[in-house]
């Protein structure tokens, strides 16, 4: 089969589509014939070297997709159904072996190409703000990067949870974009320090930035309030003023989807389509795709992503 | 009526017995008149001016006690009724102020005296582990300061909920207290790195020390794990690398007792009595007091508490 890998290892911008072995099954998995990729992030990063796949998992770049089932295995699926895919790698080649646990429907009215753009977002946002975080109505929730592929879907989300959405984006154009999703509070990270405006009044930080932000989102939290962690953009390493999280009752935690195990991952799945689907099925929650690629174009689609310029999700099409 | 204040604000060994103003009772407190008051290390910091009262609470030191109601105020509680209460302050009185809300029954077979001995260990053991982590049977839980008033109640109740329980103390008699209160594992601190021994092992920490062990608490934790940090020994301020939190999805957590709202506390107070409670009243949980000292000689009680020589609780008696 075809996929897209690097074909000088030092260098992230050779991605290019080369032949390879088509995925050898394992119990319990099915082989997708995929029709498009979701971009993400860590997508850059395992091309630059820094997230390597967890054991076991595909070698092949690519965090989500949607596409045909062309062999079920030993699984009780039908050949030719249509699903979208959470994956621990592999979404960037022809075909991809999944477990049974991260397959899920198409959203009610969805192409599969739309599909691929909801998946990681989705499974990520509701696994940290529902399911982890007790998101409740009438709470404060601060969501860095308002405007990317998170952020997009986290505000919508949250609005439908009955929560106060502040956002933070780079520029006057992303903000009005989060404005539009219904996000109630805007700042420019450029013009304003999120902290001032934002002191001891959020119940909840989806965060992208790590070390940089991390002082600045210690203050902005209100008593039991809680950040999550999920994004390392600012660096790793920082110094933590323990005295602020005990009078407040702060919770600072860490969250990544792929490191999750089988077990978990089919939780998260299965969650996120009892509660999210519904949402996108009837439009409430929509997706939001800034541009989409051939997936033989990989390298330009990363390249755009990493300009910062890119307003929601860069989707890879076969 | 009498209670115990500085004679010097500048010197934490100036307590001594005084007379002052007896409380007025606000709507929804009792006036009780005090037994017995449990030492603890938040008592040490306030005689040195490092931990005020929170807004509204006595400034008299003192965060628990047992004794008998004087006044019920516009409640409708019994005069002469027996009752242990947790106190925001003022226990270090002859007569405190409680709000309904922290009154608790004495456990069934406890003196005044002992009940007084095991309030705040049993409010903030049960609201940072059962309440909040949720402690689970086959869980392993890491105490540390196992042989303190903390400690040697949190052994007794982690081991009743089914865990597997390691502490670190700082001496071989200390922790042979530990062994028999139930403890598994026994690391003494001084002579060995507890993180080389519980490396990824952990599914909850209830820590004591803040900075100095941040980053052995983290490197102790399993996939999912907790740190629960309730006290400062080992200071506020120190590097984290919020890179060791994602991939296991860790949690840090501070938290204090004193600081919360009434609601708050009226909460802990119903689920400590509810849970904790019949395991006091059957002995599958002991109280354990190093040593009981007249109230006059609190300044000794104080001094005796932060020589780090004290197994279990002090408690002072009217």
């Amino acid at each position: 089969m075809k996929a897209i890998e690097l074909t000088d290892q030092d260098d992230p911008r050779s991605l290019a589509l080369v032949e390879t072995d088509t995925p050898q099954l394992q119990d319990g998995e099915v082989l997708v014939k995929v029709h498009a990729a979701g971009v993400n992030r860590g997508d850059l990063l395992q091309a630059r070297g820094h997230y390597p796949p967890p054991p076991g998992a595909s070698e092949i770049i690519g965090l989500e997709c949607a596409g045909i089932i062309e062999d079920p295995g030993t699984t009780g699926r039908e050949k030719g159904e249509e699903v979208a895919c959470l994956l621990a790698g592999g979404g960037y080649g022809e075909y991809v072996a999944v477990p049974e646990g991260q397959l899920m429907p198409i959203p009610e009215g969805y192409s599969l190409t739309e599909a691929a753009a909801v998946v990681e977002v989705a499974c990520t946002v509701w696994s940290n703000l529902g399911m982890l975080a007790g998101l409740r109505e009438g709470q404060t929730v601060l969501i860095h990067g308002g405007a990317g592929g998170i952020g997009t879907f986290a505000i919508q989300l949250c609005k439908q949870l009955g929560a106060t959405v502040a956002v933070t984006a780079g520029s006057a154009e992303k903000l009005e974009t989060c404005r539009e999703l219904g996000a109630d509070i805007l700042i420019n990270y450029k013009e304003q320090d999120f902290s001032e405006e934002l002191t001891g009044r959020c119940d909840i930080i989806l965060d992208i930035m790590g070390a940089k932000y991390l002082k600045q989102n210690l203050r902005s939290l209100a008593e039991d309030g809680q950040l999550i962690i999920i994004g390392l953009q600012g660096g790793v390493k920082t110094e933590i003023n323990l005295g602020a999280l005990l009078p407040r009752r702060l919770t600072v935690r860490g969250t990544t989807l792929r490191a999750r195990s089988l077990e978990g991952k089919a939780e998260v799945v299965r969650s996120t389509v009892e509660n999210v689907w519904p949402l996108l099925a009837d439009g409430r929650v929509r997706h939001h795709i800034h541009a989409t690629f051939p997936l033989s174009e990989a390298a330009a689609a990363h390249e755009l992503l990493d300009s910062g310029e890119v307003t929601g999700k860069l989707v890879l099409e076969a």
